[in-house]
């Protein structure tokens, strides 16, 4: 046997042994529900994350809400890209926290009062069974913040229809949250373009 | 000043402290350019993280590339959500390795030609100007099965145009080219449903 076939036969057993452990993991996971999952940490790509999962969703046909607990931050008037697609998607019901949260309002009371506005809006999605996949963007904020406790998150999540799958994310879940959820993803910045000085910008950022 | 009023006054520190840091650090970042962004580790989010950031350069009207190294792995004929929705955007360029390199083929010999044949094509993504943001979807594994040597890699990187920029998934991708990247996001797996025996479904894992 020359080196070349060696080498392809290494090949072939190290790929025959991967497909194995992903075989056996599917056998093994026959549970069907919904899950929640979590995408938390510092690193860039937690809701551009979520944003893909739900294209993904509805590629397959599913109706998915996605409600939007913080407006960008990368100055007013910015356009953000994602909002201009997601307007052109029919399987798509989104929604914005009314008056913006974001680290420009500095008043608690004003936040609190767009929370309680669109909270019941939230819940809603998790109470229509027609709907495959609801994304809470930024919504960590809003425990961290004591717009919303803990408790209510959990009633509503509990009480969701079984197969329905939610997406939560944002800086530093906490806890009880991650306990909470079935998948939890810690994205850790290892390093940032803007701490080179590099800019942001238009498509990558917002 | 009773209670609330106070906590209203923190609440309001907080943030401007925090809109203070986030200004600062816009400030600070003046270098225009295109950047390398890499999103490797185990957890959930690392492809979805990449489309979703491609939505977002297509909202702002950019065109994008992206070049898919592996197929789905989660059985044959699985319809993959997002392909269906990437065929519905104009602004994007859509390409797949040919054979279909997965944990099935187990034949690298096949997989060499297969890449041989799609590396150019992913190659001239990186020299078309008017092309905003190219992913390389789970581009790592060509690295670490050594269908691509990272020297080839730098130096299509190091080419391409100055304001494009690039997003390279998979896990394990190799210390060369995180050093080279601008961004890096390591998705740790906090934990996954399918741990809990959760099975994969349709719409969230493909």
């Amino acid at each position: 046997m020359n080196s070349e076939n060696k080498n392809d036969q290494k090949h072939q057993e190290k790929m025959a042994k991967q497909k194995a452990k992903v075989d056996a993991a599917i056998a093994r996971a026959d549970k069907e529900q919904g899950v929640v999952i979590v995408l938390t940490g510092t690193g860039k790509g937690k809701s551009s994350s979520g944003f893909g999962t739900l294209l993904r969703s509805m590629g397959h046909g599913n109706k998915v809400g996605l409600v939007q607990f913080i407006k960008g931050n990368w100055g007013d008037g910015a356009v953000v890209g994602e909002r201009a697609m997601f307007q052109e998607m029919p399987l798509m019901t989104h929604k914005m926290m009314g008056s913006g949260f974001t680290w420009e309002t500095q008043d608690k009371s004003k936040d609190q009062e767009a929370f309680d506005h669109i909270w019941p809006q939230a819940k809603a999605m998790l109470q229509d069974e027609s709907i495959h996949t609801v994304m809470f963007d930024e919504l960590t904020y809003m425990l961290a913040y004591k717009l919303l406790a803990w408790e209510d998150l959990k009633e509503a999540l509990e009480s969701r229809p079984k197969m329905q799958n939610v997406i939560i994310t944002g800086r530093g879940a906490p806890s009880a949250l991650r306990d909470f959820a079935d998948t939890v993803t810690d994205m850790k910045s290892e390093k940032h373009a803007f701490q080179a000085g590099i800019k942001a910008q238009a498509g990558i950022e917002w």
